[in-house]
């Protein structure tokens, strides 16, 4: 499989419901050799190379690629697919990943830790993905020698992630909540309990789209199985009341859920130009209306695709070249029109949404 | 005709191009009465049946109503069609309207003069107008005795009017103004000129749906002539510059403005419920659209009527019955969405804006 292949339209959007994915992360560093930010050229490229040798020796087929023999693109598209991080993207040769599994399992080397293991499952499965991360883990732990404590666990660049090094989380599309304006206490709930809310691409990025992560904040003091299931059931509470809200949403404002989901389908089949953001939040629209059962007779998989097909560097890719803002902004909606076209949604929300 | 027969969905907004109509108004008092806001109800009285005696002798049919015996919606539906002002629907017993001509001719009796004869022509014709409006002024000065100075000229209620008693308005369509952000600084000139700009139904009104009024503020030291020459050579050039800012729109911006008209027709396709301004600005886009050639094949005339047919008082009227503000944005909708859905102009959209 090469980089190319990878950018297949699939991604791990594609559970029904408030729950996209399960992520669990796992930070670990090799003994005797300096964290990433602080090795030296050399270091970081006998990193990679005991890598290499690790995942080679494995009977699952790795693709591994160097951040440094990357395009820019090609990066960003790595990114957009959650498949490494932003701050992955950002590097140079001796940092890359290994991808395999459907691309449900990523491994990042010279992150900010050594090796950082991702495995990602669709809708809300921690376990499953926490099974693949440890079975890896376990390959990898015969191979290397981790950096770890017996007082402390294991050992990572940033304080933070020291003892399991374990990060569990989950994507939720939470459109209820936003729109009966009951994200704000839940997001404070939420903090208070040592779990962080961030957006669709992580730290730092806003919840467009209605998309928020909901991970652990703690990895000391707590076993793998008590970070796992105590996020599984904040999760589960948190997408009971998303159902609620949505319900609630239904029956006491029905004429405006319908009138919001009628005006994306409008917006998504007129427009000529549109940004990033308002696609999604237009996408959010119609994926809440699929659910409520105001949209109906669509692949609800293809919407979802769009969620990421629609970003920067996946459009640029598809044209295969460097593209302004004005045409990313034209060349998504062009593709947002083809798709509600092929669905004819325009014409069949005439009958799909009723008045009242 | 009675009431219900001024409710037919004809109005003036029917003229291609920015201008949409030319307005003339003569303030005129009856001598040895006093004004109308310090007249006894007697007095009043004695103003209204004067006026009925003049009218019925006339040739031309007027409809003559009290404003006493009107429901608040019918006051309201008259003043949404440019009939009446607000000051006169707010008004009882003694005060009403005598109406001709087709509705281009209104004379409202004991608002804040005793005569208020308002002449309404299509486009930018104000001279057609003031012809109409001082011809029924010469009918009516032969039979009652106007208060006049030979040095001031007309009396007035208000001094503002004092002089000629005229004020000369153009309603005019000013999208290309507006989306170039030039609108400010040509409203700064316009009140330099001792000329003023307000929104669509007259003094402190939003111009919602990009419609300006644009009328002289003096009266006094100045002939008729000279007052309806100087509006209309100064609108001419606004016209101009309307012009001018539309084939830039085009030409500069073309992919946004085609993107604004397409959302504007996505929108009023599909919501399910709609603002009165929200649907004058799309209205607005979509006239805009037309002018410039980027929507096609459907009744412009049509378009012209729903920007009053859309107004609060005539849904209520159509629907005979009090309507909640969220029951007029439902049914307002419903009206908008079967109009485009009549002229299929979502469906020729398609074909109508090409791309780039």
């Amino acid at each position: 499989m090469t980089i190319d292949g990878l950018i297949s339209e699939e991604n791990m959007l594609l559970a029904e419901g408030p729950a996209i994915s399960s992520r669990i992360r796992l930070a670990r560093n090799i003994e005797q050799y300096s964290f990433p930010n602080w090795a030296t050229k050399e270091t970081k490229k006998e990193v990679w190379d005991l890598c290499i040798d690790a995942f080679t020796e494995m009977k699952e087929t790795f693709v591994g690629v160097e951040m440094g023999t990357l395009s820019e693109l090609d990066r960003d598209l790595l990114f957009e697919q959650h498949l490494i991080s932003q701050e992955l993207a950002g590097k140079d040769t001796g940092s890359g990943v290994f991808i395999a599994h459907n691309k449900t399992l990523t491994i990042m080397v010279n992150e900010e830790d050594h090796i950082r293991i991702q495995a990602l499952h669709p809708g809300l499965d921690l376990k499953a993905a926490w099974k693949q991360a440890d079975k890896l883990d376990d390959e990898l732990e015969k191979r290397v020698t981790y950096a770890f404590s017996s007082k402390l666990g294991y050992l990572t660049s940033c304080p933070s992630n020291v003892g399991t090094g374990m990060r569990a989380s989950v994507m939720l599309h939470l459109p209820g909540l936003v729109l009966m304006e009951e994200m704000e206490p839940v997001m404070n709930g939420i903090s208070k309990i040592g779990l962080a809310v961030r957006g669709m691409w992580g730290e730092g990025t806003e919840a467009a789209g209605n998309m928020f992560q909901i991970s652990n904040q703690i990895t000391l003091g707590r076993s793998e199985k008590e970070i796992v299931e105590h996020l599984e059931q904040i999760v589960s509470e948190l997408i009971e009341h998303e159902k609620n809200a949505r319900e609630r949403l239904l029956q006491d404002r029905t004429i405006i859920i319908k009138d919001q989901v009628a005006r994306a389908l409008g917006i998504l089949s007129c427009a000529r130009l549109i940004t990033s953001s308002e696609a999604l939040n237009f996408l959010s629209m119609l994926r809440l209306g699929y659910s409520l059962g105001v949209v109906k007779d669509f692949a609800r998989n293809d919407l979802d695709k769009l969620f990421v097909a629609i970003q920067p560097a996946h459009l640029q890719k598809k044209r295969n070249k460097t593209m302004t803002s004005l045409d990313r902004d034209i060349f998504r909606a062009d593709i947002l029109r083809n798709f509600m076209d092929k669905n004819r949604l325009s014409e069949k929300n005439k009958l799909g949404i009723k008045n009242g």
